[in-house]
């Protein structure tokens, strides 16, 4: 494997190292590993996600948001688990192909979200492949006695959902030219799918409030369905209360059901999908209200298994498929 | 994409979620993430490590020693700083090729590892990829109030090894053909290659004993230099010191140059290449003793800056290049 460039010792010196100065435990990435001191009575959180070009992005985004993207669909599972960011693990798996100004920007979006989101990185691992690109990144995060989990969903809780819904897959659409619409809309829409924007805030906020939260990757049902299951419940949702952001609102004025379904099944939402016992409704209002996130009551958890999408006049308009599955 | 196996949420529940069913935090792999709970005043030690096949191996070894090689080089790392094994994060980057069964023998390949390690998978991501298998593991471990760094050696301090030098360069010239041997030495260097021993023990028991310490990956030269730039001073090596096996004892008697280069410069030994101070000496016999694992004086930190492989006679041996990259 020839190189012309940095190499992956340079690559790391220049644009990685920088990225975790603010962190004394990285050591520079001079050392095996970092060390972190997640202070006391915390507990520390971890997920993991990676991204392969082809499958999970297009390819040729700009690097700066494949960067992002890969970060923050790590940071929206931390704050599905109610945790703050602490420090983020990225390994670079990339083809000689790819020089360092692809690195360069990639750093830079990683730069500009650890500034945004309050995480810094810890390490990682910078390897070639004759594959395409592949990032995997493994987000730690800290809570403290308490935080959410998937499985806590009561029957009458109400099912609530941060932001707006279906923009993401919407996004993916425009991309692929399976929608066309203005010009400011098919922007924020292929926005969304491209900076998810994890709810870093509100998850950590909801710990003590919600029963259980999840958030939005595969899907709308197909997470309820995920929460709905490791709950032991079955739940509802009412398609008419679906937050739709004003660029779906618009595609959805002449196709109602290519949006609905989008809504329901598309995924790559990113937002966070969560239950609460109606007695804290005011909690989750002020919370929302002080966080400046949307936060849309749209439907119930009930008795039994499954969840279903039902219609203003009562009519189960519940997808065939509610959800995808990347490769 | 298509897979007619068991897909890879099948796979999760059939082959991994066993591997997380002792740690109550991993939530048998159905939640966003894992929680950890270290303990009263222990930090976290984090370290990442990603294996290409055709870059970092070979590509038709046995599914479990791909599994066992990528989760020890990690557990190696978590050595080095003088960390307990607690947790690892997984990603698997797998072609459609591989099938059911190859998955099968790598999670068995890592319980093997996790029993005798005494570390469990707390989560992970499975994607496809249509590039080669690639394997990418964030282990996770603990210390106290002090662990073992690189950058705390000083002048007159010895260097110490542990284990033998130079098998796993060896064992890889065997599988590549550039060194024929008998079947039971070629058998034991191959092995050495596949299956690091990673000094899970050694490491935490020298935290307070050695002045600093890193693990042979990239060579030992290499990475004498890596653990004397990052303490300010120069490192000499007596390379009739050297710990050898009797495999590479043997082929030295016919190949004395070749063995010696592949015992300063070759990589992946994976054992723990460390400094003392004098005063310590015994204390590292008694560690050695009482763990029984081989440590072996072959040098001394001083002055200056660089390190240099000096023969019986006082000639300097040093290689001319010291230590290889991976891809």
């Amino acid at each position: 494997l020839t190189d012309v460039g940095l190499g992956e010792f340079g690559r790391i010196a220049r644009f990685f190292a920088p990225l975790a100065r603010s962190l004394p435990g990285a050591f520079g990435l001079t050392d095996d590993g970092a060390v972190l001191d997640l202070g006391p009575g915390r507990r520390l959180v971890v997920t993991t996600d990676a991204l392969v070009a082809g499958v999970h992005f297009v390819g040729d985004e700009p690097a700066g948001d494949v960067a992002r993207k890969a970060l923050r669909v790590n940071l929206s599972d931390l704050a599905a688990m109610g945790a703050e960011p602490v420090a983020y693990s990225l390994v670079t798996a990339l083809p000689t192909s790819v020089d360092d100004g692809w690195v360069a920007g990639f750093a830079d979006g990683l730069a500009a979200d650890q500034a945004e989101f309050g995480i810094l990185l810890s390490g990682g691992d910078s390897v070639a492949t004759p594959g395409p690109i592949t990032i995997s990144i493994t987000a730690m995060g800290a809570v403290g006695e308490a935080w959410l989990s998937r499985s806590g969903a009561r029957v009458d809780d109400l099912v609530c959902v941060s932001g707006t819904i279906g923009d993401g897959a919407l996004g993916l659409d425009v991309l692929r030219g399976r929608l066309a619409l203005d010009s400011v809309d098919a922007a924020f829409l292929v926005d969304r799918y491209r900076r998810p924007r994890p709810r870093h805030r509100l998850g950590p906020a909801l710990v003590g409030v919600a029963s259980a939260c999840i958030d939005i990757s595969d899907g709308l049902l197909a997470d309820l369905g995920h929460l709905a299951q490791a709950s032991g419940v079955g739940a509802r949702v009412w398609v008419d209360r679906l937050p739709l952001s004003p660029a779906a609102a618009a595609a959805r004025e002449r196709m109602a059901a290519f949006v609905d379904t989008r809504a329901l099944a598309g995924g790559d939402d990113y937002e966070l999908l969560f239950t609460v016992d109606p007695a804290n409704r005011d909690k989750v209002l002020a919370i929302a209200r002080a966080l400046e996130v949307a936060v849309t009551e749209i439907g119930k958890v009930v008795v039994g298994a499954g969840v279903r999408a039902v219609a203003g006049d009562g009519t189960d308009v519940t997808p065939l498929s509610t959800g995808w599955r990347h490769g």
